[in-house]
């Protein structure tokens, strides 16, 4: 289990200059670029070795939140944001992504409770962008059909993680390159 | 006049992470994607605006370096670096590139001399590397004909000052849409 940028230095640098809210400078073309160079080195140094050795990796958030926030929700383009993202994974790509689609407002509200973590740079962004980022994730399975499945996360903790366990064990039981039971 | 990272503080935060001789770890997509990343925010925050006043901007460095370095000498290709710094640059390209063409030897021997910076992770790369950077930004013109003028850097500084001089006047006049004599 892994999530960007997962622990790795150089990737936490990189998050840190993105999520700095003293960077109201930063321009979106440099925040998807930053992206994408953060998650290509979590990828080489954490999951990439996780494969060679044939583990099963989960990750928490890869290239559909840049498609969302950057492409779609920044006005950047999905296609123009795939490109550059595209170059970062190299050929690695997820054999199935869980899209946990939520109400913006129960999202944030959620955050605020949990308070596990800083309310940062893009967590600041108006509710509108917020909604534009639920539009975006709503498009992207368009790009990649079967990919990716949808769960309705506006419902309590245990429905959410007992729809994303079943729908992931289908998944890799269908994985006949795996062995996994 | 200004050279990236160009005191731009998101650009120069960036270059410190590619820069940082702790960083042996990183990936050279990571190193691609971070150029790009800074080289934007150079551009955004002080290329743009100095061409939206009408200033003719003379810049230390652009989109070429990375596809010498990172396309060509660290072997990720020169197309699929020039397709993220595409992404980087949205359109604004030099209408005149002087390449100074160099010795390595002599070039790191300058470097040295000079003093007048830390010697870098990628100055710290072997000389083989600098070598194959070298026919790197020989292939580069071959993408764009027309932009970018070969300038022996091996002679003295006068004469290769003398020799940019030159050509900068004599392109410049040949702008039409510059209020330059």
């Amino acid at each position: 289990m892994t999530r960007e940028p997962g622990g790795i230095p150089i990737a936490e640098s990189i998050r840190a200059i993105i999520l700095d809210k003293a960077n109201t400078a930063m321009d979106p073309r440099t925040e998807a670029l930053l992206y994408a160079a953060a998650r290509r080195q979590h990828l080489a140094e954490k999951v990439l070795p996780g494969l060679e050795r044939g583990a099963v990796v989960l990750c928490d958030r890869f290239v559909d939140s840049s498609l969302a926030y950057q492409g779609y929700a920044r006005g950047l383009g999905i296609d123009a944001v795939w490109d550059i993202n595209r170059f970062a994974v190299a050929g690695t790509m997820p054999n199935l992504t869980l899209y946990m689609d939520i109400n913006p407002e129960i999202g944030l509200r959620r955050i605020q409770a949990a308070n596990e973590r800083e309310i940062n740079r893009l967590d600041l962004e108006s509710i509108t962008f917020h909604r534009l980022v639920r539009e975006g994730y709503k498009l992207v399975p368009q790009r990649f059909p079967g990919r990716i499945v949808e769960i309705d996360a506006d419902s309590d903790e245990d429905t959410v993680l007992r729809q994303a366990i079943q729908e992931t064990s289908s998944a890799i039981k269908g994985f006949s390159h795996l062995n996994v039971k």
